[in-house]
């Protein structure tokens, strides 16, 4: 998150920093409002979370790392929250368990609003009567971008808990107007060999796993000019594409069978034909938007099938620096814009920010040289660096300020709950 | 539940059912009101159901059973209610699944305190609009004994959900008050063999699986004055009872290995001592207190233990006739008394009635004749019977009005949620 | 067992008994002449054991109980085999995982016939040189009965085991001559009420769960004069028996569902109709046959859509008794026949005796006044009165010295591997 | 595989190519020769086959591949043995479930040998009667090759099963030599940054996952001289290795925690001290020996105790080329050694080939570049690269003419049945 534009003063960094510390908290609560308490408890599998938990968990992280580790005779607000809204930080004792998170009723969303505002006062009395260390600041940044993670997860989480309710509620009832512009077609950007700058670097914040910035030799390949849609993944399932063991890596295909699946998450397939439930509740399938929550084995199979392959995380990097998309932020499909879902892609619009997170073929591995910090905000990203696979880009439920070319995002390749989609590559043609 | 004193007109009748109706209806939404819109979504096991689930599950009884076959023009409340708080009638279609009913976020519970005042006003309607058939009236009395087992549940299944919680929340903060009596002595009653009248027949309600009436040979036997209490367990523990693989069933072995288990539910040891949680949160333990929440497995292993066994249910049956246990009625620990815990016993009261369900080892099997409705109310009993095994008696948490000697609670061999407990006999002496 | 049809001198009665020992050793023997080593390891199920496994177990069972008890320094022949080959006896040790059974390649075959030819060569000494006390004597007879019970199991396992290969082989190459007299037709047996005397008593051998001998009082009912055949089973499959949730008990509709089950365990729908897979191999399905391999669910499912009920183990042996049926043991369908599979039954032959094992609809529970050996042959029946159904009557793989009319047998109602199948009854006509 | 030294005819090309088959079909052979019927028949866990299935399915895949494609008339040995005795290709027709390869008991052993023998003699027939197309030689190549792969397996997998057995059996009698000289230190072994070729080319067999060759750019980095020995290893466990969650990945603290994992797969802590299950049997634990049987987990939390790191492939490679190991072929503790475990590293011995598989941080990815062939051969590598870990090095029980620098072997990060064993790595110094 990109907080300061330029060099100011003290004083003035704290001031600035606590005007984002509260934009982005309000943001999260702005995101719950649509929500009854019963909505913000239920957790429909472990690897969601209650929106209450999201809610109570994010204000933990600060009073946890920021408010009892700096500001002098800090209370904690109430002593059990330590276990009940660790998420896995071993370091800081064993975290509830967390399957059962739904399980925890009380407190209830008051108390836990209550809680949320008593962090909120610690900082801000931290910030207005302790000049401000880098160290301080640097935990608060990360403590708003820890936070802007779980804005997304709040989503993916409860368009998850709503999709078990056989009354396919809406979370929100206004459909972003249709942008009914041509939609681009699918073209291949070429892109040459060479040696590419990979990893963020700088003053502005990224996390510890986009760095260390290093160079990486590629070969020549191309690269699809925006996201695959549901018509294009619509013709791979009439095609049988979930029926041809040829198509999938082992896993998925054993995945596939064990699921009986036949199409994505998602998608309903009724008697008024195909049907996709979103946060916008259960709509017809708009062929001309992208594709999402496929889990990665069906994004390589799709990639298989179309005669392509995803691209390595490398290759995405180096190809969206060169095709200079930093320039497209202004008017990627984000958080702000308030869709909730992707859009399809207009004539010039290449989706490389925004829209969907796309999964890479590339395992979720350290750069070379990278160490984890060595106290407990060291277990943020480290130890999950085993059986996962990097997506790119972020997504419409990411916020501006969270989103960079360097970013990695991981997710295990079964998992299809998240904002994911698909961007084909091929080696140079 | 005998609703009727006496032989009353028609019309009598009917307001009399009414007032029935009225009293037990709002005695469920009495029990309820402690808890929070977040207590009544949780479910904490698939055997248990969230408090919502059973408020508006008891509504869908009668809404699905009388007003929709009874109340001419009845439109449904909500046509998906029937999916989602139908049990386990399949006659009516596939219920929603156990197993998920803490998911379901929406209805909330505003939406179903309105879904139960609808039913109540269908209710009224039809019982002061249209002369009552006996077969109308019949099915009301048998939606409102459901209504009442579903009290009882409504209190294993929020403990148990409560429990969870590190908090150990409390359902109900004003504890009963301590009879500190002479506790009753553990006597052996003699009752002698012979032929023995066993199950409910007769003008007043009863479950289809307490009849029909018949003739059981029994042996002679002794049964115990009263329930066996936390300090006669708290010996068996102490004795080793939990490692000592003679005195438990196969099958209970194996549950208590698997467990790891080494005392009851609910019961912690604490740097305190043993504590032992309730619906009045965290609380000592009391030695003269009955010993509660035992499966089946524990009964018969502290029976062994004591060199006795359980009772059969047609030794309990008839040692409750002779013993003339129905006059004890009026002053038993019953829902009504608000101790929403087992009492110790005071001198002379022998408990046959309310404090604990207790575990007899008759397996829960249809008496010679049994038939089962032939309609989908007769999904209500008879396909039970398997695997379970009877328990007698009634708690602290069963409505006065609702329990009968010849009543047949039923739970499988492992269950331990309910309020359980143990009464011990033996051969003749 | 009746071993000794007279009163004999001591010296004659241990030469009577070791004659006895030597052929049911030897019978153990005979049946695993057909199977090659590897046969006689694998173990297709927990539930089963391997081949290898039973001929050293019963081995084992001597060794233990009797020789290392009673024989003057005898040596252990592997001290390993005490932890390998004991089933269940928790007193003795930790028994070896009986899951993994079939991974313990050594000892191999020949070793395995070296332990069971030095522990008869133990048990020959023991009888010739040391006067027979009484205990000893019933220990031995108690271990034959053991082992022969481990003779009908040794070909229900190893039926399960070569069920796995695709190749369907066939344990046994000579079908029985095929009995093509008449049918009996099934008619209805009427037994008026009254006491019965139930229960085995005497000097000859039987299990402690037979015991004590008591009255039961039981109304007038019906029994059918045959045991279910395959084709009245088929006409149960063809009128959906298996998609008809109100014929299930609700455990059993659970598991048919979870099992996607729609035909007996062995039966096979082939291009040239109904198959089914026996001791012989795949052959066609013979409609005059008993239908077996029945859990006991599909055993009651079938009774209700018959109109009719199983028939509790009580009014199996008061019916067995009355109408003489141990006059037919001479003829039935047992072990000695080598059948290896049930026969229809001809006329006038009623099936009481050999053919199936036959599920009552009583539960497995200890007849009052029944108490278990303190010492751990205890455990051998006891412990396993919880959760299981009681069978009468013996199959056609049960010794005919080894059956009663007072015999309980005892699986779970799900299990459906041992030979078990249908007869019916009903209330009085 | 290199096979040909030199430019031969074609006549000559299949007189070498049947003699290197005869010797590859051969040792298998003699691989088996330990083993009892019962011994070859188990499995004693899904990743695991039976050492019967081992031969029965190489001979499938020359059978399949090649008898059935290419032999005229050629009839199958046993039409039931392509369904028995297919891994995993799907192309094929659907395999028999992996995880009940056990429970094949027939073909007997015998019966397995004589369709060994069947193939045999087709492919000498091919080979002698056809002139051999360069197609069908590389899929005898390969074949050998697969063969040799499961020489490999054979050992592990019949490992895995003995040490289920209580009597811990051995395969070998014979311990090899132990040579007593000095254990080479452990060195840090400096490789300069740059770019490296990966891959192998050129006329001798590799497989397709081994190429396409191509560069790399690595920075500068140290690797260790020789493998971790049992004693670093028993430090690391002394230090409280296993109950360190930071040393550790998420995914293998979840496992470690699960299991209740406190030291390696075949260490057994007793009162004589720390043992180790070999193919030797159970024998103390030598402190200079290489430590094996590590799963990814451990290998990984290790070098972090260490403060070091696993090597990627490509450091690897580029360091055994760079040091030029290739020379120590000849000499390395490779199959034909019949050492049957690693030896402790002789002063100058690295180790890079044979001893043990060593396990790098790379997950198992195609290069760039890479397609899987079209036929059903094409399933042999390519659809398990997703989850996988790659392995480098081969061990002692891998053929010497089996293995290369380029090699890329591949288990999953759980896995630690395998010979597998740690090299450690750093950034340059």
């Amino acid at each position: 998150m990109a907080i300061f534009a330029d060099e100011v003063s003290v004083g003035e960094e704290q001031q600035q920093l606590l005007a984002v510390y509260r934009k982005v908290r309000g943001e999260t609560e702005q995101l719950a409002e649509p929500l009854s308490a019963e909505d913000m408890q239920i957790q429909s599998m472990p690897d969601a979370s209650p929106t209450k938990w999201h809610l109570a968990h994010t204000s933990w992280f600060f009073e946890t790392f920021i408010l009892n580790a700096y500001l002098p005779d800090y209370q904690l607000f109430d002593p059990h929250f330590n276990h009940l809204f660790n998420s896995y930080y071993n370091s800081l004792g064993t975290p509830f368990l967390r399957s059962r998170r739904g399980l925890v009723s009380r407190p209830d969303i008051g108390r836990v609003y209550a809680y949320r505002k008593a962090v909120d006062e610690g900082i801000e009395r931290l910030l207005s009567e302790f000049p401000g260390a880098s160290s301080l600041n640097a935990l608060i940044v990360l403590g708003l971008n820890h936070e802007q993670q779980h804005q997304e997860l709040l989503l993916t989480d409860i368009k998850h808990a709503l999709s078990i309710n056989p009354m396919a509620p809406a979370y929100c009832d206004m459909m972003p107007e249709e942008e009914t512009a041509i939609v681009e077609p699918l073209r291949w950007l070429q892109i040459p060999g060479g040696c590419y700058g990979i990893g963020s670097e700088g003053e502005d914040f990224y996390f510890d796993n986009e760095g260390p910035a290093h160079q990486q030799l590629l070969q020549g390949f191309c690269i699809g000019s925006r996201l695959v849609t549901n018509g294009e993944y619509l013709a791979f399932i009439e095609d049988g594409g979930y029926q041809q063991h040829r198509l999938w890596l082992s896993d998925g295909w054993a995945l596939v069978q064990q699921r009986e699946q036949q199409q994505p998450l998602y998608w309903r397939e009724t008697a008024k034909g195909w049907q996709q439930f979103g946060l916008h509740g259960l709509q017809p399938l708009n062929v001309a938007e992208p594709v999402y929550h496929l889990s990665f084995y069906e994004a390589d199979a799709f990639a298989t099938w179309s005669g392509k392959r995803l691209p390595t995380e490398f290759e995405w990097e180096a190809a969206a620096c060169h095709l200079r998309q930093l320039d497209q932020l202004a008017t990627a499909n984000l958080l702000e814009k308030q869709a909730f879902k992707p859009l399809a892609a207009e004539l010039g619009r290449t989706q490389f920010l925004g829209d969907l997170w796309e999964w890479t073929s590339s395992a979720y591995l350290p750069y070379q040289g990278f160490k984890a910090r060595e106290d407990a905000v060291g277990e943020y990203n480290g130890k999950f660096m085993c059986n996962q696979k990097v997506l790119r880009g972020g997504s419409f439920a990411t916020p501006s300020g969270h989103i960079r070319i360097g970013y990695r995002n991981f997710f295990y390749p079964h998992q299809a709950w998240q904002f994911t989609g698909i961007r084909l590559a091929g080696d140079s043609m």
